[in-house]
């Protein structure tokens, strides 16, 4: 690692302020020359405002659209394993005041001081992805800062980002310390998952939904639920474990509802479990043509709208899931509707579920509006980033 | 009660396209003439459209802002004894989805089908606030129903509200049932609160903020918390029985902070309980100045921008609190910053409570961002009334 006295210094284009203390700068903010240019993607340089006062310690990546992270207010600071680890330490100490047992995301990116960084954990595994050229040269140190500082046996490397391609990053995944033996059991909301940590949907697990399986599984108790898009059975198997009558999840893939089926069994809840492999825009006019109603629906589709351009078709595709899944919801039951799109913000997704709510032909109450846990907290300049939206109705 | 034969009809102005189920209408969105303006204040009336297309049974009042409030799409529903215990039946059933003691907000108005009504339910105690004067002139079938559906053998009228005179109605409380007997007790996320039902502010308590108190409750485990507009102890209490190291409660008001005391002692944590009658603004400068610092600080001050004309000083109120409140909190500790102004929005409220934090010295992360609860919830036409904010923040 480079030490602060070689830094090389970098420094933004003038009329930028307002920008001081943004967790990154885009390469159009940055004065980029030949000098800059054959800066290595990852080093750490010295970031300064045009008129040349220190901002911070930032990673450079001279071939990404984000040009700058900023990792340190001081343009000094080593960023070695020490750093790494109390960078580590911080985002530990606000889970353990979160969380009684270790399942959460560890660190969370640009709002726990670590840019282009995601840590899931999993007990003793820690599932990391290195979505940054300054994190990916600096792997080795962030594995031994995870092994020492949270005690987890086991990291995992997951290069399946989408934004890696991005930061001229490969695709190839590892594991570090002890292997990997099968599907992990994860302990949340009274249920037990099992996340397949090596070949599973992103890390395997989703942990930003938490408080929303926990909301939807206290209106599900006692009701026949039906969970659409389920995964690994999300709000199925909270809704189980709080005393649903019956859960049905359904998915489009196999692998992940096995892991659900394998998830009611654990809990004691396998013969209130049903799950239906089935396109989702099919399994619910099925679903309603075989008079099945349910008085707890709900959909937590993938990504509608990750970017501006898909906006408006995605807003669509909510509306249509709002109006499928609307009729399905017995007399005063609930539906619950989730976005994680990006480019659709809560106003226009809300806007998009009630208008498909009323193509149904129900009335609605909105009892509720969760977003993603506190374990996945929200930098201070970056308040646009909060993306997940579960929106609570009640039908008439 | 007027029988729908002889209701009378009302109808909107043309140009009214898009608001057909809009839950109320203002009286320049009205045709009114001599004959409409003859109509008594609360009576029902046949709402047309400008087209003389039925919209539904509304309450109409010729001297109120708010002309109209829809109460039910038939025309002819008989808005009657039995009708409202419908209302109430539905409300109830929502609140026993959701919480398994009798303490909450039990009717929110539009929400729940009862325009300009609010229930508080403590018990077997009921508090309703008439805001609207179809349900002033039917208060006698209201407390009818409140005590048939929820079984409540008390029913207090509280006329406090601030809406109640652009009706026309006065400000004369009133109590139906078995008489109150001192302050109610409200066990509520394992504290113990007392309520005075009878001479507290607005309903005594407020439910609104249970989630927020539950989410602070777990930050504050093992710390000291310092309750800043505390009233009867909302998070203090809640904070105490979660495993706070002590409570500070400041509060303007002696009688609010006796009821925070009592609470404190009713749940076993009168040592760890400390109660200050004083201005918040000159508290908070006072402790710093003594040196208190908290791992846990909560400022939920009253409405600082109740409308548009407060907003501006309003929000620099609400920075002055977090630039007060942030200075007050040990490295790594949490300030919950709240808002029930209607005016200023989450965006507006956050940039305003992060621009306070910042001037204070402190960088911040965005944990949570905590609305009313369940028990609150939110007419589909009118999702702008979500007026509660709750920003939990973590201080480096």
């Amino acid at each position: 690692m480079p030490q602060p006295t070689e830094r090389p210094v970098v420094r933004l284009r003038p009329g930028r302020r307002g920008r001081e203390r943004a967790p990154w700068h885009y390469a159009d903010e940055v004065v980029l020359d030949r000098r800059t240019r054959a800066i290595p993607a990852g080093a750490v340089v010295a970031l300064e405002d045009a008129e040349r006062r220190p901002l911070g310690a930032a990673a450079f990546n001279p071939g990404s659209k984000i040009a700058l992270r900023l990792l340190d207010p001081d343009p000094a600071a080593a960023i070695d394993a020490d750093w790494l680890a109390r960078q580590i330490g911080r985002a530990l100490a606000l889970r353990a005041a979160l969380f009684d047992a270790p399942f959460y995301r560890l660190a969370h990116a640009e709002a726990d001081g670590l840019p282009g960084v995601i840590v899931d954990r999993f007990g003793d595994v820690a599932v990391v992805q290195p979505n940054a050229a300054w994190a990916e040269v600096r792997l080795p140190a962030l594995v031994e800062a995870l092994t020492a500082v949270a005690g987890v046996t086991t990291v995992v490397k997951n290069a399946g980002g989408r934004t890696r391609g991005l930061e001229g990053l490969d695709a190839e995944g590892a594991v570090f310390g002890a292997p990997l033996d099968g599907p992990v059991e994860v302990p949340m909301n009274g249920a037990t998952y099992f996340a397949d940590l090596a070949g599973g949907q992103k890390t395997g697990l989703f942990y930003d939904q938490r408080p929303n399986h926990a909301f939807a599984a206290r209106l599900g108790r006692g009701r026949a639920v039906l969970d659409v898009f389920a995964h690994v059975g999300g709000f199925a198997l909270a809704a189980l474990a709080a005393g649903a009558a019956s859960a049905l999840a359904v998915d489009g893939s196999a692998a992940a509802l096995a892991l659900a089926e394998r998830g009611a069994a654990a809990g004691g809840a396998a013969e209130r479990f049903e799950a239906r492999k089935a396109d989702a825009f099919d399994a619910m006019p099925a679903l309603g043509a075989e008079g099945r109603r349910f008085g707890l629906v709900v959909c937590d589709p993938p990504a509608f709208a990750p970017n501006k351009a898909a906006l408006e078709a995605g807003l669509r595709a909510y509306e249509r899931v709002a109006r499928m899944g609307a009729a399905l919801v017995e007399p005063d039951g609930f539906l619950v509707l989730c976005s994680c799109s990006h480019a659709a913000d809560l106003a226009r997704f809300r806007e998009a579920s009630l208008r498909g709510v009323a193509r149904a032909g129900r009335a609605a109450q909105i009892v509720h509006v969760g977003g993603a846990g506190p374990d996945h907290p929200v930098h201070a300049e970056l308040p646009e980033t909060a993306y997940l939206k579960a929106l609570f109705l009640r039908l008439a």
